[in-house]
């Protein structure tokens, strides 16, 4: 009757699992947006140190984590695996629930997984600082560590919405020694033209990318980094599923359903890909099931087509499910969740029909974490919320059917910095933000001119 | 080259250690204030489960722990052991660091151990409700995470400078359904008195325990609790030591030093007990250090004498090193360190020269955190520092003397609810508070009458 499955250092993964190579159908390719052929790795080479570029193509099944990176991880890896006892007991379902908590983390999220292996491949590469931007602050905080870690500069724009609701973040990455800025901000000439527009933006993911892409352009000694979106980010998130087939069969146990919350798609890669190469290499059939807001329906009322990852249109244009790239997304709490566009190899994957999508509202979403708090004695991060609520869904199910299912799903990160938005839940403050029909097909029109034949 | 030493639940221990059997000499008896004579236990029955008054008085060594309090442990128990490589590579130490995290827990501090005990024992005595005071929070939340877990009632009353400064802390209590009230209140009659004479006062430790124990009086379906000084409180505290214990064996080292932050003496109690036991039992010479701040230095510069542990002489007379119970704390960060007196045992100890002393100022121990927090990854508590200060400051001394002393220290909590203290460290505007000497005999004079011949 253990509560927790808990790895050795020894069992750290040695290997990233790389998607690609088992994929039946490969992601289309990045586009150059002037050409809109597609782009050759070097045009990447401004912004990211020569390996990532070169995981970010590659199609190799496993990719070796570098022993400097594992050294590091070993701090707070291997993560725990936890039976949610409470949780079932709660529900009285007859579901086996299961979550692998990554909030143990320095950051307190799983974003340092892929910020020490960036930040190792940038020091190791030359650069000297790493910009970049932040949404709730977690992917910021991983990096200001990692960077610290290998002696790097870091420079940080935060969505200003965040910056404003989530002081203790700043302050968190000013402890390791990043500068923080709120974006839009005045250091860019992106920042400054959103600001002449609406001086009171309240920012997004998008318009934070862009400023931090365009400061990175500038510096020759300066790369940039991304906390979720691309394949390379994916990849090294995959040690969290990694370990999790580890543990669950330490536990005698096996996943019928896998959950994790969906914003860029990193959170849902580290857990689900590696359960997606049973189904493949197997021939299992794991449901995986991504939860997104909402507020930010990119996977469940967005179009799969080209569109770029930032606001500016800086990036390649890239093959995704798009709420379109100047779509604003409302201010909700979860704001690791707020970007108009999933990751490339997600896409692809919900295209193919071999995952599964969600939309859950914010006050489901705050209800389900303030049972699992009282259930687990863990405070989640708002964004973890989204995969309580569809875990509870999943666990009722299976009590109305009698059917014993095994459920898994990750808790991203702990919700210390987030006692503001349950507690705006709790005084009935709360307000969710929905979206029209009309406002998506509007913004995704902005794609349009985009499309290649 | 393991960076913590975890253990399995099956090695959470199953017996509580009780220094009173080995301390050479007993603690005087607590007095009644009326009758100076020694108080019988049927005086605090109207307080505390009799089973809790068994153990304030008990010199068993070993006091077995309920099935179902082990159970609630193991959802966080056996906390981990670090080795502090990190912190041993910035200083360049011969030194040895280790150090016990107990911010794995749900309230992210040790005081769970002692709460979720309390609480069972409340609860299988048939009480409704609990009544308790808090300073920094940390008390409070476990208390009511422990309530929660026994469907009891829990009511806190948090210590105001700490209420103003930490609200997420009353939102995390909030979140375990415990009701939360800034201390002085107007909800008790000596609440109401001090707010007549100070309107304005920022509470104390002193005050809220006097306004928790006069609800608790006042209710007969009511039980109070307390978080440290008491003897039962320490005892349920020693689960850390005795898992330290086994994980220094794992890792094939054994402590020269052990090092806590000191309030009332819990979190000293709680590591240092069990290595004195050795002391005691296997005549090893485990130098133990509890670390006060220099603003509520009672360890250092108190007096040993009978003194209330409250403020409004609620309590029976307690034999301990205090400064007055009417000592007012100046405003300092680590509000759970703010209190005039220390627990009757640990008093004896230092009075018998069987353990050491040390205050720290504010400032050093903010230092010491950051430095922490660069080293280790992890955010410790503001009271957490000042255990960090001095082990640095006994690292920094084997290095000067080239000796390879081994350091272990209780990472008592994480200070993720206290980076607005961190802020204003970091911004400058950290004022450390010092007493003077005459303010300390002032304070200690008021407790003269009470002293037996």
């Amino acid at each position: 009757m253990e509560n927790k499955i808990l790895l050795t250092e020894q069992e750290i993964p040695r290997f990233y699992y790389n998607i690609m190579a088992d994929m039946p159908n490969k992601p289309l390719p990045p586009l150059h947006p002037g050409t809109k052929q597609p782009i050759t790795p070097d045009l990447l080479e401004p912004l990211f140190p020569r390996d990532l570029i070169l995981q970010e193509v590659s199609t190799e099944r496993y990719i070796e984590i570098p022993r400097e990176v594992r050294e590091i991880y070993a701090k707070y890896r291997p993560s725990p695996l936890f039976r949610a006892r409470g949780l079932e007991k709660m529900l009285d379902t007859p579901a086996r629930i299961y979550y692998k908590y990554e909030g143990v983390s320095p950051a307190g999220s799983h974003k340092p997984n892929t910020a020490i292996a960036q930040a190792f491949y940038s020091y190791v590469s030359g650069a000297k600082r790493i910009v970049t931007e932040t949404g709730a602050g977690q992917w910021g905080t991983a990096l200001a560590y990692a960077c610290q870690k290998f002696g790097l500069e870091c420079e940080v724009y935060m969505v200003r919405v965040s910056y404003d609701q989530k002081p203790y973040r700043k302050i968190m990455m000013n402890t390791f020694d990043a500068s923080v800025y709120p974006s839009p901000s005045d250091r860019t000439e992106f920042g400054r033209r959103v600001l002449a527009e609406n001086p009171d933006s309240s920012g997004s993911l998008g318009i934070a990318i862009s400023e931090a892409i365009e400061r990175a352009l500038q510096d020759p000694q300066a790369h940039y980094a991304l906390g979720s979106v691309l394949n390379h980010v994916l990849l090294h998130q995959t040690i969290i599923g990694q370990e999790a087939i580890i543990q669950m069969e330490k536990a005698g146990d096996q996943p019928d359903i896998v959950v994790a919350p969906f914003g860029g798609g990193s959170n849902f890669a580290g857990i689900a890909f590696p359960f997606l190469h049973k189904n493949f290499s197997e021939k299992q059939n794991i449901r995986c099931i991504a939860v997104e807001p909402t507020s930010c329906p990119k996977l469940t009322r967005g179009e799969f087509r080209y569109d770029f990852g930032d606001t500016a249109g800086m990036t390649p244009l890239l093959p995704m499910y798009t709420l379109g790239h100047d779509f604003m997304p409302p201010s909700i709490h979860a704001g690791g969740l707020r970007y108009h566009g999933a990751g490339v190899l997600v896409s692809q994957l919900l295209k193919d029909g071999l995952i599964d999508a969600v939309a859950k509202d914010q006050a489901s979403c705050f209800k389900a974490g303030l049972d699992f708090i009282k259930a687990e004695g863990i405070i989640p991060a708002p964004e973890a919320t989204h995969a309580i609520a569809t875990v509870i869904d999943e666990a009722m199910k299976c009590k109305e059917e009698g059917t014993e299912k095994t459920i898994l799903f990750n808790l991203c990160g702990h919700g210390y910095f987030d006692m503001a938005s349950y507690e705006s839940y709790l005084s009935g403050e709360l307000k969710d933000a929905t979206i029209s029909n009309e406002e998506i097909s509007q913004s995704i029109a902005s794609t349009n001119e985009l499309q290649p034949q």
